[in-house]
């Protein structure tokens, strides 16, 4: 059945790139350098994810807006670690209108530069504070090397940008949206995440401090899932973003950023699918129920198709995206492939027989499989069939969450001795590792130039072991706690 | 009160901007040429009509997809009308990730030749099609004289790219499309508009046919809204999409494009506002309802503000956006102003007074005015607030169509001789004109020259006079039709 998608076990990289081509969500640009083409499929996962995160957003009181493409190459070069961060990846406009352009504009690589001057001009007073605004939009960073979804040459992701009165205010923003990144993650992704603070070799350029969430792929890499940025006063310094304080006085504004990605649907993929295909969360799935009617003859195909088309109509009520799949030509093996590899998370098989006992029979995506090796089906009464499928899908959210857990679980280590760490990068799928770290860079790109391992973060209160006092796994010297190292996208 | 917005009657360009500043929509971006900043009230807005566009594709078919922002310039060039239309507005990407580019892209003015591209690889047989895609992204077309949302160098839209088996199929589709925008202009927009066939002069860059939809602006100039392109197979055959029927033949595909714009906003704008600035139509509005409590002492305060969430609790139960404006150190008159300046529909006034009557204070953002020039209020019960309120809300949205369509009728002239044409012409505020057109671009030119008017459109049946022969209102010679000329944005 699922021939063309290479095992997990043979070549983990290739069977990601095969479910994606099978499953139809995006291909490689070919034309345009590290680009891709996200196909409907694919779209409507993504548009799955915005539609939760937005409305996360607004719940929280951030407003949307649209700032410009193009930012002035000055521009980028006012927050000195910035320009340092962006300047190998960016993209630069030249010529436009049929002329060459005296100064010279890129696509923006992210916001904060060209955000940072319009800030400046809307905010004077503590009574404009905070400002929270979102963005959803396209952006561009040159990459050589580049992967379906995890890393492109443009992405689409939504990036945050507020302001705030003090630090303290800043610092509880940067945190709320790192935990809606997280509940989102959760709640519609089935996808559990660590929350950690990132060292400053891997913050984000011109932040103060970097927050992230790491999700934990089926080959045990990490794969970096959103951030969160306390950008302290630094671009508010570069653009002269001021406010009148509730004294009187003329203080620089405190702000953070904060961003998701199109990268989230390579993290969703790697997090579910197995060598049948892509799979989905139910919250996340575009089509939750796939319908194939059963039929010989041309009297059995009417009753059998109006028969679905009241399951459909039934399911549709209850908020359930359905397809009747009543394709000509097409056996019904066939079409189970078809929606298997698409994720569809339940299929539902009506025929003339299932019609006489007035149920349907259902096959989940990931179904426990008998004694003789086939997947089980259960038949479900016509009545009531809302209530029952509604129940089966919430079952499976939760069943793919729990199993992704459990498989972090199973593949996290606690290790202390330099030898069991280098060992232990040296298998391919090797994990998340929490060890001791003596807090330097030195140290930091140490490890990874010996083992790959990059240090993932340090993570936020109960989302690791409680802190406790060691030696550093490489250098012996002191360590406050243990953090998390793991190989990476 | 609205002193800062310059009255329509003395500079309508002035006017548009002050609007827009004032209800806080948008700004000149200044610093990147040609290009706009979306501030959240504006960009509420265009999420509004996209959401109604967007479900209205869906229901019809249409799936979402992304394709690259970057087209090789190489593509631009194939299809031989297209890259004489777009040249002179390409900006263009000549240097990236550090290193000049072998070749340079253009950022997508519009993109059938990158998804032609893709359709060529995606379409095999008669049962891919149709192919009916989406895409919501940025454009950028370098423009020298721009106006807020009307023309910006980058705007927003929405570029919808099919492909047919057939023509007749694909002109089904282009007329599908155009009333979709029609539909959306009368019944989300309250904007009545034209649908009609643009002249070969004024066709898109590489279409066999291009329909439009016209709408009157308040100073009579129309503004095309909407456009939907029958491309016949002209980018079919420069990508190479190709089919085999169900004969076994191998066709070139019938493609369609369709495009709406920020520019819908700006429509909005100039169709409905004031002196006193932004008017919304209830069902396009971010915020349907601005609540201001009344109160002096504390102990009001609290009454007052306890009774105004109760009602915006009803009101949103209702699915209406409510605020409640309990903003500080600053008097009712001032909080009036405000919410009128942004266009909320409708506002209530709650007071002690109102709290003992049960019921509270109604001002409609355009009123009618009483004997002493004031503007009429209506006090409403607190019993049945909700569904009151709505009735308000669909009575003013009719009103604001109604208006907009009886003033559309009334500067609207039927002209038979040149005299009288440009005559009509010569008044700043011109409004439509019916008038006969021998078909050639060279009289389209000549009438162009002499007037400032263009042709809008060949009105389709029902949206102009019936089709009657006559004389061309320039030359004199043959015309099947009269034709529908305005000044225009």
């Amino acid at each position: 059945m699922s021939s063309r998608i290479t095992p997990r076990s043979k070549d983990y990289a290739q069977w990601y790139q095969d479910v994606i081509a099978e499953a139809e969500l995006a291909e490689v640009a070919g034309v345009v350098k590290g680009c891709m083409v996200i196909r409907p499929h694919g779209f409507a996962i993504w548009e799955a994810i915005q539609q939760d995160l937005d409305r996360r957003f607004k719940a929280t009181g951030h407003q949307n807006a649209y700032f410009p493409l193009l930012i002035p190459m000055s521009f980028i070069e006012k927050e000195a670690e910035h320009v340092e961060g962006f300047a190998p990846e960016l993209a630069v406009v030249t010529h436009a209108g049929g002329k060459e352009l005296e100064e010279s504009y890129v696509i923006r690589p992210t916001s904060e530069t060209i955000i940072g001057h319009f800030f400046a001009k809307w905010i004077d007073s503590w009574r404009d504070l905070p400002l929270l605004i979102n963005q959803w939009c396209n952006v561009v960073r040159w990459e050589l090397r580049t992967r379906l979804f995890l890393r492109t040459s443009e992405f689409l992701w939504q990036e945050g940008h507020t302001a705030h009165a003090t630090h303290a205010e800043a610092l509880e923003e940067q945190r709320r949206m790192l935990d809606i990144y997280r509940d989102s993650c959760h709640e519609l992704m089935a996808m559990p995440v660590i929350r950690g603070t990132k060292s400053a070799n891997e913050r984000f350029a011109g932040a103060v401090d970097t927050q992230t969430i790491e999700a934990m792929m089926q080959d045990g890499k990490a794969l970096q899932s959103g951030t969160s940025h306390d950008l302290g006063q630094n671009f508010g310094k570069a653009f002269n973003v001021m406010f009148q304080n509730k004294d009187g006085e003329r203080e620089y504004v405190w702000q953070t950023s904060w961003g998701a990605s199109t990268r989230l649907v390579g993290a969703v993929i790697m997090s579910h699918s197995d060598d049948d295909g892509l799979v989905l969360p139910p919250r996340l799935a575009p089509i939750h129920v796939a319908i194939v009617p059963i039929y010989r003859k041309d009297d059995e195909r009417s009753a059998v198709l109006e028969a679905a088309g009241k399951v459909a109509e039934e399911l549709r009520a209850d908020g359930l995206s359905v397809r009747v799949d009543d394709r000509e030509g097409m056996n019904p093996g066939a079409k189970y492939y078809d929606w298997e590899r698409k994720g569809v998370p339940l299929r539902l098989e009506l025929g003339p027989r299932d019609l006489e006992s007035q149920s349907v029979m259902s096959k989940l995506r990931i179904a426990e499989v008998n004694e003789k090796g086939r997947p089980v089906k259960e038949a479900l009464p016509l009545e009531g069939i809302g209530a029952r499928v509604g129940q089966i899908l919430d079952g499976f959210q939760q069943f793919l969450f729990d199993r992704a857990l459990a498989r972090q679980v199973e593949n996290t280590r606690t290790l202390d001795t330099w030898d069991d760490f280098t060992a232990c990068f040296e298998d391919g799928d090797s994990g998340f590792v929490w060890a001791h770290w003596d807090g330097t860079t030195e140290t930091e790109l140490a490890i990874k130039e010996a083992t790959k391992a990059t240090l993932r973060c340090v993570a936020l209160p109960g989302d690791g072991p409680d802190p406790e006092p060691g030696a550093c796994i490489k250098t012996g010297k002191p360590s406050a706690q243990r953090v998390l190292f793991a190989k990476a996208y």
